[in-house]
């Protein structure tokens, strides 16, 4: 095999080796069953200890009470901008939205043809380089939810703690579910595309206070509607299996390394390596404000665009792939999931020194 | 490895082994680019060249003209059944199906809340044991389109050619795609989810003549909009990497077996022996009237119930597995899509006299 590169890729991003290797053994064949992985029906017996397997896990892990419901669902997070106001408004309700990113605003433009919608807060003239503290905002009695958007991956910054103010949340933790401790009780839906902490592209975690499938309008088609799939237990029509499956084997991993309290100090101690060396030099500049930084993706700049173009170049040479900034704000950014070993990122900062001395401004 | 056996599975279903090892390796480390295939960025060269190709491939196979666009999508067929009605149809439009099947009832349902629609046909009554000629039914003429199940997996029936009647068809052909030669510029679209013919579960295949784009609500939510799709290359959102994949490579096995024509000469022999054998003795009852006869899946009953399940029994013992009928018409069921090896037919059909031979009725 070629030497694993350390990847830094924003989603799909890096994930275990151990993960992949027992994926492609079963790929061939499933535990010794005669077929593959994905030859398998989803109603075989092997497929429903799968997906089982994985809600458990992650009900385990995020510590999920019992009156929520977990749904592996197609679509992406994208289509969750939707289906949430979709299934949980209507024409006279109401949801307060913070618009802290590209995906939130996208989330409030699709929720405007559902409801009501107002946002609250808005980061966005200033490149969205921050999260709102939560008495930066309003959210008025009659909403329904507050919608936030816990981790947002372009620009590195991230909500350091959740609105305690008593009003339903709704979150889109695609970037940084499994990375710490929350809550859960606190919201009312929380979903994640998998390709980020949990697995490949493919499958979104939807996880419901089920009070909510009875508002759920039932003259939706059926597979735009929580509650089919809740009532199916995400078996309504084929799931995708072999993201659900990669999903299961990531959240065994976690749980063998000791679960989520393990990987969040893991995870402030990665940030924090990068974090001091942007601190410690004018050279590199975060584009977070300090109290909004991301603990999984660190986006910051250097002198110059061509100084940004030589360094990305420069370290996906030596193996640091994955470093350019999203085309919206350039620069650079290094995403450290869950599953990005310790390693990298001191091999990242050592190489951040070396090239600052060796191209001064 | 444990020998493999033969899976009779309507899906997801039996998949080339070259393709399933050819993926494990990719899982892995793709192509030795030092990360897996499901690590890799949806905008990296590697996976831009894999859905190029993909599509290619598709084209050449199907012969799709360049007035078409090829879709890439999440959700399963069943996310096809509203999403057709909700962009080609409004409140003031109409369109004819054909109830041939439970996964065209389902559509019918679901296209009720978008446009006028009429059952031009249904089998119901019969069990759904057949597919209407072409003069059984009648056609409005301010139909939009005139929707068809091609292949009925449950009821093993299929269309054994396409209306000629000029209305454009649009056609769920999930369970026959890339099994015969179809005459792509007859349809308005096309849709099919991958895990039958085409790969795993968690990809669905659009195929939609590229006027058809215009019609398209702008109102709806950018996931639910073909357009939205048809614009962004599918790349709207993160597609599902791995299962595009896989999809890529049964392509290419595709292409080297000869296509789509030797294909569908491989298919006629494979379902020719196992009717063979069902017309041979009273024994074995075919579900399909014999004109409606699917050459992808092979519903029959045994002279009882209990027959039925010592069958499967004993068939599975022998590596003959997935042979229980679909939970609404029970009996047994063989699908024997284009991954799955004549051997494995010639297995069954001997199975099927011995056990006659040994279980007499």
């Amino acid at each position: 095999m070629t030497e694993r590169v350390y990847n830094f890729n924003p989603g799909p991003a890096v994930l275990p080796l151990d993960v992949l290797r027992q994926a492609a053994a079963d790929l061939v064949d499933y535990q010794g069953v005669g077929m593959g992985l994905i030859e398998m029906s989803h109603r075989s017996k092997e497929f429903i200890a799968i997906i089982d397997n994985a809600e458990s896990l992650l009900r385990k892990l995020l510590g999920i009470p019992d009156n929520y419901k977990v749904l592996f669902l197609q679509g992406g997070a994208s289509s969750q901008f939707y289906m949430v106001p979709m299934n949980l408004l209507g024409p006279d309700k109401a949801a307060v939205y913070l618009n802290t990113g590209t995906w939130a605003k996208k989330s409030i433009k699709e929720a405007q043809a559902f409801g009501r919608i107002t946002v609250a807060y808005s980061s966005e003239e200033d490149n969205f380089n921050r999260v709102p503290a939560h008495d930066e905002y309003l959210v008025a009695d009659d909403a329904e939810y507050l919608y936030l958007v816990s981790n947002n991956t372009i620009y590195g910054t991230q909500f350091p703690s959740f609105p305690g103010n008593g009003k339903m949340l709704v979150s889109d933790m695609s970037s940084d579910i499994l990375s710490r401790k929350i809550d859960v009780s606190r919201f009312g839906l929380i979903f994640a595309g998998a390709q980020k902490n949990l697995g490949p592209a493919g499958v979104t975690i939807v996880i419901i206070r089920d009070d909510l499938l009875d508002k759920c309008p039932p003259s939706l088609p059926a597979m735009l509607n929580y509650k089919t799939h809740a009532d199916k237990g995400s078996m309504f029509n084929t799931p995708p299996c072999f993201a659900v499956y990669v999903v299961g084997e990531v959240l065994k991993w976690l749980d063998d390394m000791g679960g989520v309290e393990v990987m969040e100090k893991r995870n402030e101690e990665k940030a924090a390596l990068l974090y001091n060396e942007i601190d410690r030099t004018p050279y590199y500049r975060g584009h977070a404000e300090k109290l909004s930084r991301s603990r999984m993706n660190v986006s910051f700049k250097l002198p110059s665009t061509e100084l940004e173009s030589r360094f990305i170049g420069e370290a996906a040479a030596l193996g640091l792939q994955g470093l350019k900034g999203h085309r919206s704000i350039g620069g650079c950014r290094a995403s450290i999931y869950n599953a990005f070993p310790v390693e990298g990122v001191y091999k990242l900062v050592a190489f951040m020194q070396e090239f600052e001395a060796a191209n001064p401004a």
